[in-house]
């Protein structure tokens, strides 16, 4: 018989779960939780992330205000080496994310070619 | 040991490739692309839908020219049945491939909220 389809997915669910690139990711997730000042930039951090991307989808413009703003707040990020293990972390398990949906949507890729990827 | 992610994957990928959903989609696809007519007009949409969709990315601005060819192909597309028949098997595939992402980004959604999955 065929291999049930959401037996499949659960299945990848728990791999994901036990790959060491999601393992360090939690990890480096947790150390900055536990640090209350590298928490708080790591939110202010994201808050001004999803603000622009907000902005931008709207099609709204993005001012010198901002553009100074999160340039400030990068520039922070990037000197807190526990934000910025876990922001390799993150790019780590987003390309494998990446890789599995490449495996996965191939059966719509060969049935539609390769300009539905986007 | 623990299942390894790939393999997991590519099970899902063939589970997909089996799927009842699936299999109907394939076969709708190949339905309207064995009619010329209906190919044309099917390919026209897409061409105006990808036209539009690149244009609100841009920040482009929506033409009155731009409403009025597309209503106009809509309402040719909705009277073609083998393409109303090609769209709803792509909507109840779409939705298929939606569960499954929830299922796999699951482990995501628990480390970092709800907020994450637009
Ligand atoms: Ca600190
Ligand atoms: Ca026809």
């Amino acid at each position: 018989m065929a291999t049930n389809m959401y037996d499949a997915a659960y299945a990848l669910q728990k791999a994901i779960t036990e790959n060491p690139d999601f393992q360090a990711l939690k990890q480096q997730y947790q150390i900055v939780q536990a640090d209350p000042q590298a928490k708080q930039l790591f939110d202010q951090f994201r808050g001004i992330q999803m603000e622009l991307q907000n902005k931008m989808m709207q099609g709204q413009e993005i001012t010198e205000m901002d553009n100074m703003k999160a340039q400030q707040i990068v520039m922070q990020v990037q000197q807190d080496p526990k934000i910025t293990a876990l922001m390799q972390a993150e790019q780590r398990v987003n390309m494998l994310i990446g890789d599995l949906n490449k495996i996965i949507l191939q059966p719509l890729e060969d049935l539609y070619g390769p300009f539905m990827q986007s």
